[in-house]
C-alpha cells in the first residue's frame, strides 16, 4: 500500500537535483528559451525518443553515450530544434556545451523549435554565464521549453511507502502541436528520487508512455525532437509497484495537459474503445478517431454528428460490423443497430454532453475483447491561425 | 494512333444515354439534389467502391447484383448518404425505385451527405414524376450529386482512331472533403459509347483510379458512399490504348478538379516522390505529405517551411536518409546535405514559387529507384467552417 501525494511547484520536490532558465534572446516577449537541468553528483538516465527517423542532432548526440549512462547535466533550449543538421549539428552541441564552467559527465542537450536551422550557437554560450547553477527554479526552465504552449505543464508528487518513508516525482513538459500517437513534438523531464534499478526505470518509462504520450493525438505528426528522460538521483527509498502508479499518473496527467493545450483546441475528449477484436485493433480505431480531421472538426462544432465517428471506424480496416456496434457520446447512446437515427431528445442529450470541455466517446465494436483508451481534442481556427504563420 | 479532343458540356456526347435532374426539395436555395441516368437499352456496367467496412445501403444494394451486370437506370440524391441504416435503408432503395414509370434493370440508387438518417422516401418519390426522362441534361444531373462542391465537375473528349472511326467518354463527379488517398467522399461516373468489353472495363477502371482518384488527399477521411461507375453503351468504336489513355485523361482532370475544389483549398500541390526504395515506399511518402497538417498549413501560410516535409518523411516508416535527400520547390533547392539551411535567395526563390496556385514539391530520397505521384491541397479557415458547422 501507499498514498500518493499531489504537491505544489514542480522539481524543486525532488531531491538532488538543481535547474533554472534564462532568455537567451531567441524569444520575441522576452520570455526565458534556455534552461538546464543538472547534479552534483551523477543521476542514472531512462530515455525514449522519437520514432521519426530523421532524429534531431541532440538524440543521435546522446544517443553516443550508449543504452544506459549517467550524467550530471542536460542542456535546454526552444525556437530551435537542431534538426537536419547534420553532423554539423552534433558539432554545435558539443561546442556549446564545453563552455559550461562545471566538471561535466556525459552531458546532454535537448531542443525544440524550428527544423533546418543551425543554433546560433554565440548567442547560446554568451547566455551560459547568466545561469545561476545552485538555482532551483522549477518554473524557469519548465518556461524555457515552452513554444507554442498556453500554459506551462508541471506537476509534482511524493509518495508514501507503508514502511513510513517516501520518495518524490516531478516532471516539466512541452508539447502543443504536431502531437500523435507515437510520442509528439514533446519534450518531457521526469526527475526522481526514489533509488530506482536501470532495468525498472526503462520498463517503468516504456509502459507510461504506452498509456500517456502515445495515447494522445493533437494534429497527428510525429517530430524530429520527441523525448522523454527520466532522471533519478537515487537518494530516497523505492518501491516498484508504488514507483510504477506514481510514474503512469505523472505521464498521463502531462498528456491530458499537453491535449488540452493542443494549438488552439477547446477541449479533451477520451476516445474508449471497447468490444474490439484485439487491443492493437482497439488502439488503432482509438488513434484513428482521435487523428480524424473530419471528427475534430465535428467537435469544435459542438455537433453530435456520429455518422463521422461510425465512417472513421470504418475505415480504420479493423474488423467491425454495424449491426454489433455502439456509440456513446459520455452515457447518451447514439448508434446501435435499433437505434440508427437520432430522435430530437437523444440529439439533445448529445449536444449537451459535446458542449463540455471534457467527455467521453465511447465505442463499443461488438466483436472481441480488445481495448484502448486514447486522448485527442477539437480543431479550429486557432490551430489554422498558429500553423500557418511564417515562421519568421 | 488517335487523338484526344475536349467537348463542350458533359454527358450530352455520349452516345445512347438520357440524364437530367431536379430539386426534391432537399437543398435549401431550391437547386437540383435528385437526378438521373438511364438508357433505352441495358448498359455495362463497371464500378470501384469505398474500402469502407461501413459501406452505404445504394453500395449494398447494388452489390447484390453480382460482380458483373448491365443495368438501364440509376438515381442520384444529394444531401443523405443512406448509410449506417442497415437493411431498412436498401429497402427505401427498392421502394423508391419500384416507383420509376420505366421498365427497369438492375436499377441502381447513389447517394450522398449526411450519414445516419434514413431517406425521405416519400419526398423523393413525390419529385419522381418531375424528371423527363428523355432529357439530355448534364449540366442538371451534375448539379444534383454536388454537396460541398464549389464548382460542377463535368468533363468529355471524343476519341478519334486512325480508321477514321470514334467513340466518346464522358464524365460528372463529385466530391470536397473527406477526400483520401484510397477513394473519397466522391461520387463519379463515366458514360462512354464505346464498345468496351466487361473484361476491359474493370482492368482499366482501377488502372485509371490509382493514378487519379486514389492519389488525391483533401483530408484523409475516406467514407462509407465512395463510388466510380463506368457506364458502356457500345454503340461505337472501340480500342483499347487509346480507351486507356482517355480515361486516365478524364480520371486525373476530375481528381485534380476536386482537389482543387477541396473544402477552402487555394492551392493544388503535387506531391513528386522519386528515389524511394520501392514505388509502395514512394507512394507511403507521397500520400503522408499530402495528408500531413503540419504541411498542409504551411502551404496554406505560403511558408517554405521544409522541416515539416522532412519531418513527415522521416516519420513515415519508409527508409530514408538525410544525407541523400533533396527536397525542391518546382526547381527551387531547398534541403539537400549540403544546403541544410535556406539562405535569404533561395528562400525568396521558394517563397515565389509558394504564392503560386499550384506547383510541385519534389523530394529525392535517394535511396532507390521507387516513384509515385500525389496531389493535395492546403487547408485554411473554410475547411473549419465547413465542416464544423452543425449539420441542420
Amino acid at each position: 500500500m501507499f498514498d500518493i501525494i499531489s504537491l505544489k511547484n514542480g522539481l524543486e520536490n525532488v531531491e538532488g537535483f538543481y535547474f533554472g532558465g534564462v532568455s537567451a534572446g531567441f524569444k520575441k516577449d522576452g520570455k526565458n528559451d534556455f534552461g538546464f537541468i543538472r547534479s552534483d553528483e551523477p543521476f542514472l538516465v531512462s530515455k525514449v525518443f522519437t520514432t521519426n527517423k530523421f532524429r534531431a542532432a541532440p538524440l543521435e548526440h546522446a544517443l553516443r553515450y550508449g543504452k544506459n549512462f549517467s550524467s550530471n547535466f542536460i542542456l535546454l533550449n526552444s525556437k530551435n530544434a537542431n534538426a537536419m543538421t547534420g553532423e554539423a549539428g552534433i558539432s554545435d552541441i558539443d561546442e556549446i556545451l564545453s563552455n559550461i564552467p562545471l566538471n561535466l559527465i556525459n552531458p546532454l542537450m535537448s531542443s525544440t523549435g524550428v527544423i533546418g536551422e543551425r543554433l546560433k550557437k554565440d548567442k547560446l554560450i554568451k547566455a551560459i554565464s547568466k545561469f545561476n547553477f545552485k538555482s532551483k527554479d522549477s518554473n524557469a526552465v519548465a518556461q524555457a521549453i515552452m513554444t507554442t504552449d498556453n500554459f506551462k505543464k508541471e506537476l509534482a508528487f511524493r509518495v508514501e511507502l507503508k514502511n513510513g518513508k517516501s520518495f518524490n516525482i516531478a516532471a516539466i513538459c512541452k508539447g502543443a502541436g504536431m502531437i500523435q500517437p507515437c510520442m509528439a513534438t514533446m519534450l518531457c523531464y521526469i526527475l526522481t528520487d526514489a533509488k530506482i534499478p536501470q532495468s525498472d526505470m526503462d520498463e517503468l518509462l516504456n509502459g507510461a508512455i504506452k498509456q500517456s504520450f502515445n495515447a494522445i493525438s493533437v494534429d497527428g505528426d510525429t517530430s524530429t525532437n520527441d523525448t522523454v528522460m527520466l532522471f533519478s538521483s537515487g537518494k530516497k527509498d523505492y518501491d516498484k509497484q508504488a514507483f510504477k502508479a506514481a510514474l503512469n499518473m505523472i505521464t498521463l496527467n502531462l498528456a491530458l495537459m499537453i491535449v488540452k493545450d493542443g494549438e488552439g483546441s477547446k477541449k479533451v475528449v477520451s476516445y474508449e474503445i471497447n468490444g474490439a477484436k484485439s487491443d492493437y485493433e482497439a488502439q488503432i480505431v482509438a488513434k484513428k478517431l482521435s487523428n480524424s480531421l473530419l471528427v475534430k472538426t465535428a467537435l469544435h462544432g459542438e455537433d453530435p454528428n456520429w455518422g463521422r465517428i461510425a465512417s472513421t471506424i470504418g475505415a480504420s480496416g479493423v474488423e467491425c460490423d454495424p449491426k454489433t456496434l455502439s456509440i456513446y457520446y459520455d452515457d447518451v447512446l447514439v448508434y446501435d443497430k435499433d437505434h440508427t437515427e437520432l430522435d430530437e431528445v437523444r440529439e439533445q442529450k448529445a449536444h449537451k454532453v459535446m458542449k463540455k470541455d471534457s467527455f467521453k466517446i465511447k465505442c463499443d465494436l461488438g466483436v472481441g475483447k480488445g481495448k484502448f483508451i486514447a486522448y485527442g481534442c477539437d480543431l479550429g481556427h486557432t490551430y489554422v491561425d498558429i500553423n500557418s504563420s511564417y515562421r519568421s
